[in-house]
């Protein structure tokens, strides 16, 4: 039996995005969106909203701002089933960077935050809302939160916004399937009955679907994933893998497979995110991946010195 | 709180050949060998015992027999906390292949088998333990057999034999979490006190460390790995992930590191395990990875016919 509640979100362009600053042609965009909307995904992401004044267009391709005619260029004025997302960091975005829901051909404004900013996250969310569109709060770096501090801002979510979904964003691939559980139930049993939890996992442990499904098995219904698992570092839980395990029969995992091979394999000897053992000892030791991003770019393989690095580098007392 | 009977057993080599035919240089063997014993692992697997009047010394590597000379050449007389395993498969081997125990480096013999042939397993499993060495029974192919059948083995297991473990064997890669719960579950079950459950998990759906990790949360002790995940198609659970999961103090994953960079991450260009999606295939539909094997080696990247093909093998009334 599936759970109709569940609602699967393609994140290919926006976190394959942080590989390569957001460079992705058109065809290679309306490809995925395409096989997103013939997948039957629930909302396909195709970027980043930031602002024009704070980053340069001459640094970043166009999906780093998802400017309304960039979007209407690749998905028309949309699709009945798949809806369009954006996601926007606190801070990298301003208030008149959004047209009115109506105007506009996203139907969802995700808001990532480490947990620290939570209050500048729900301004901006109900900022969103009261433009019309759906909205999401998703809590970065989890793993490094205090539970004080976690609780304190799921309480707030709860009480002061209508987001769609809270989403446990396990940025660093630190989490085991336990801390998973206790997470989900967490943020399953502090918010109302309007209001899902969402799950965004990454992979430098080989875990990133995995514990997707321990997710799902705990009442997440709002769940992420990109096309051949891209994303920085070891990368994202893999659309395919994900499609395959659900049950619901309006999903179809053929158009993926699809551009995996057209589109989104080739990128791979370029952009070579997946299992490196530089992310793997990141994602052990709980800790952002860039120090194992800088170890796999000069193509060291003194792992060993890694380790050791990384290990030294915890704090202690 | 670590569990101290856990015991991890490397199985580099013996899983590993069967995509070289067990054709491991010396120095690699040793490699392999001696980061197994400087990590503490309980016991290195270093290839299969078969009859060399079934199999030609021509056509296989020394490590498909695992003759007594080629052993010691690698491991002398043994290390005092690092057992020699092997493994043999019904029907491939024979009796006269074994030396008494006293006489021998090994210590212990895994059996594997497929469910349907449990009585053959259980007698060679106990002409060893005759001969003194510790014994494995190893259920392969565990998500294609009847439950039924499943369920006279395991009580033979317990009634005729002594075996230190029985595993739970996901050959294909197609288990998921709630399906490992239920067999390591049911082993645990069934099995008396002096004898544990064993997992071995393929990496086929990205899920061989975390379904490691599921066995282990529900009283596995038995954990089997190779080193960067080496295995047939998508490959086995990778052996620095689970160290770096484990608690005991007496494990050292840098050894391992070590020897991924020296010896393991060089033969991928021409080995080619590792996430592909026509192993995701055929371990989503629970298939032997053979037709994906003959994909990836052809290089044809119609996932999609692929997909069709499988599904379209399913059996049906």
């Amino acid at each position: 039996m599936f759970r109709p509640e569940i609602k699967v979100l393609d994140a290919t362009i926006r976190d394959g995005g942080l590989m390569n600053d957001w460079w992705f042609d058109d065809d290679t965009v309306r490809d995925v969106w395409e096989a997103g909307c013939q997948a039957g995904l629930d909302y396909v992401e195709l970027g980043y909203r930031a602002s024009k004044k704070l980053f340069s267009p001459k640094d970043f391709g166009p999906w780093r701002f998802c400017a309304e005619a960039d979007l209407r260029r690749i998905v028309g004025d949309g699709h009945p089933a798949t809806k369009v997302s954006i996601m926007c960091d606190v801070g990298r975005v301003e208030d008149e960077d959004f047209l009115p829901a109506a105007e506009s051909v996203v139907a969802m404004v995700r808001v990532a935050t480490y947990v620290k900013e939570i209050d500048k996250a729900i301004a901006l969310t109900n900022l969103c809302h009261d433009l019309g569109y759906e909205t999401t709060i998703n809590i970065m770096a989890i793993s490094n939160a205090l539970e004080w501090d976690i609780d304190e801002a799921v309480k707030q979510v709860e009480a002061e916004t209508k987001v769609k979904a809270l989403y446990v964003v396990d940025s660093f691939g630190a989490l085991y399937s336990e801390q998973i559980h206790h997470l989900v139930d967490k943020y399953r049993g502090m918010l109302g009955p309007d209001k899902e939890v969402g799950i965004h996992c990454h992979n430098n442990q080989q875990l990133g679907f995995a514990n997707t499904i321990e997710a799902i098995i705990h009442n997440a219904n709002f769940l992420d994933a990109t096309v051949f698992g891209i994303g920085r570092g070891a990368g994202n839980c893999p659309l395919e893998l994900l499609l395959s395990f659900l049950k619901n029969p309006k999903f179809d995992v053929r158009p993926i497979l699809d551009v995996c091979a057209r589109r989104i394999i080739p990128m791979m000897d370029t952009l070579k995110w997946g299992y490196h053992l530089p992310y793997m000892i990141t994602g052990v030791h709980n800790q952002h991946p860039r120090a194992g991003m800088a170890m796999v770019s000069r193509e060291s393989t003194d792992y060993r010195a890694f380790w050791d690095e990384i290990t030294a580098e915890e704090p202690v007392a």
